[in-house]
């Protein structure tokens, strides 16, 4: 494909007007937005007013006047319109392996007979380091993981399952996880499902309510744009609000938090799964990331982000065929998420070469290169460019240089 | 006392120069800063730079290049300085009641023989609601309360007592507790202590070590100025770190978390103690609270403490002791934080008459005001003048307007 043919592409891109919403450092392609989401630019304004009058000012009356005590139902609210939840079954707060730590024991909970789960051995590291802390605190608790324990999940459920965790894209590969029909099977066998949506909240739709999920949790720093660290989101079915048991209590998840009761009667609805008090700062900043995407079209999202990962494994194919670059992602796109994995011997050193250049994307670890492609504001140019790049490190060698060579601690 | 005579005091207080690291509104009186501590003007500098500069511009090489991944132990270091802990004893992460939860299982899970714990019925809140989360994963917990089970602590001690949790100072009325001798009384019987020092670290000198204290938690947002929400500390004494399991599991306390493995292998030491990926700009907010702190004598502040303090008595008695006021706060300052509670009849009505003349205090159900004094931007004359006003308040009965007597959410 031709750079005009690109250009043209850009220029008929609906979603083209959300770049300029973002600070996009100058020289800079960045493959990495599934990894640290790039700042709105409003987000400088808004913690300017932040800082300065709800802070500095207004002090402790910004608990009411500036909605700070809400957010986490605010923010909840605006991210379950990206994930096809109800808006009074997302609420945001802590991290997402603490959420994950809630809402497997409120899983656990509604399934007090039954002492399995099941996960992906290729799952996110955290999410089976959660599990493993879920079971310390219930040794009778076996957990089986797919890869290792069985072939596939389906193979493995019975009548003792009582939850299934389940990454909605793999955070390495990309690869898409059946969501309608992996619940199904669960549910069949009177199970739970928990979906860790990290890396597919805001990439396309998803679609909790209609598949029927009963858990979820993710992450807002990668495509939400919410700012370093900031914090995830958790997602109960209402269905289950009032039955389970969110063992992290806190004052704000009772029902009744200025009452100062002895007793925690937890909140009727989402709230139980708030514990402490929560990160203002963090929260406000992630405001800014979520109200752009709420006028977003997420089925545009969906099929910019499926032609910018065919570009660049098309381009990746007819430039880098010569050298030793494996697509470890799946090649058909409806199978993939907004990311694409290639394996090369020498990945960590070619990904320093390409982020000396300005071209950023991320390495995971044994030898793998990942590139994300936030359709919100990559262009169809982009990919050309940073394929180009590419290809000039592994003709040059470029990478093979010591200050390449050497490991830092996060990559 | 005259206020000629206040004014001097505030000429020669060693202490004075530190208010003018603050952002103070104009025309308040800050009497909550042990709810929520002003802003350093530091702040807004730091905040422009970890906006505009590491995140939007340096993206995701910021977790290296501006130490968002040392943050939660370098802050830790931070807040161990003003607790009598050693650096890598402390780390900040997380909320005060997530923090809860794990040092509670931690220390639970090097006492497995026993199967009590005994709290304050009078403790915060929230503390309660964590022991009751806790105990939900352990039924077999016997959870007895100081007040309500028992009049002491030291009379309900016994060979089955696994844990105690201590408020370090009551937050309502103050009241200090002895760390040094309850510590011993509870270690004579083989348990662990965790103290919770929200309401205590910032205003006198805690001594952690010095007591042979096992596990503390505390909050940043108060006496620390560390912003709104500011991310808790958690304190676990070193000879603990390798022989608890804290099941609050997560990639941040993996010992090589980019290492991606399958198995929890939890860090040796503090780090162990952090479960997912922290709030980055609500760290770097609380980091300007907390070099504040890092060349003030704690000696200094208590004793001012204990004089604004006593200085506030002493002119509620002279001057308001017309009214229904009564003073619930220990009267002799060694026994006393630095808060003095004062309950009237219609306290809450009382209070938003105060704030709407500018002197910020809060209140805590049923009738209690409660005033806050921190030493680093509280003057001598300020007390004066905010018991000026609360006098013609009370003389006025100002506060009988409808206005001041409907609750709102957070007080």
């Amino acid at each position: 494909m031709k750079l005009q043919e690109l250009q043209q592409l850009d220029r008929d891109d609906p979603l083209r007007n959300y770049r300029s919403l973002f600070h996009l450092p100058e020289g800079v392609i960045y493959l990495d937005g599934n990894s640290l989401g790039p700042a709105p630019k409003e987000v400088f304004q808004k913690m300017e007013k932040v800082l300065h009058q709800e802070w500095a000012e207004d002090l402790i009356r910004s608990w009411n006047n500036a909605g700070w005590w809400e957010l986490t139902d605010r923010l909840g609210s605006m991210v379950a319109k990206l994930i096809g939840a109800d808006d009074d079954e997302v609420v945001v707060c802590d991290t997402t392996s603490v959420n994950l730590h809630k809402v497997l024991h409120a899983a656990l909970s509604l399934k007090s007979g039954r002492n399995k789960v099941i996960a992906e051995a290729d799952c996110f590291p955290s999410d089976l380091y959660v599990l493993e802390g879920v079971k310390s605190l219930r040794p009778d608790l076996e957990i089986l993981l797919e890869g290792r324990d069985g072939s596939s999940i389906h193979e493995m459920l019975d009548e003792q399952v009582a939850a299934v965790l389940i990454n909605h894209v793999d955070y390495r590969s990309g690869t898409i996880r059946d969501m309608e029909n992996l619940t199904r099977q669960v549910q069949e066998f009177g199970g739970l499902t928990v979906w860790d949506l990290s890396h597919s909240a805001g990439i396309f739709p998803v679609q909790l309510n209609r598949c029927r999920v009963d858990f979820a949790v993710g992450c807002t720093y990668k495509y939400l744009n919410g700012g370093p660290g900031a914090p995830a989101y958790l997602y109960a079915a209402s269905r289950h609000h009032t039955a389970c048991n969110q063992p992290l209590s806190g004052w704000f998840g009772h029902a009744r938090p200025f009452d100062f009761e002895r007793h925690f009667d937890p909140d009727s609805g989402i709230r139980r799964f708030v514990c402490g008090t929560q990160p203002i700062l963090s929260l406000r900043a992630l405001q800014s990331g979520l109200e752009i995407y709420q006028d977003v079209s997420l089925q545009q999202v969906r099929e910019k982000s499926m032609a910018l990962t065919d570009l660049f494994i098309k381009l990746l194919k007819n430039e880098c065929a010569a050298w030793e670059l494996e697509i470890i992602s799946p090649e058909d796109a409806s199978q993939r998420g907004s990311q694409v994995a290639v394996s090369h011997p020498q990945g960590y050193a070619v990904m320093q070469a390409l982020i000396s250049r300005g071209v950023i994307g991320d390495f995971r670890a044994p030898n793998l290169m990942r590139f994300g492609f936030a359709p919100l504001f990559l262009s169809y140019q982009d990919i050309h460019d940073a394929v180009k790049q590419l290809k000039q490190i592994l003709e040059s060698k470029e990478w093979n240089q010591e200050a390449f060579l050497q490991k830092s601690k996060v990559t």
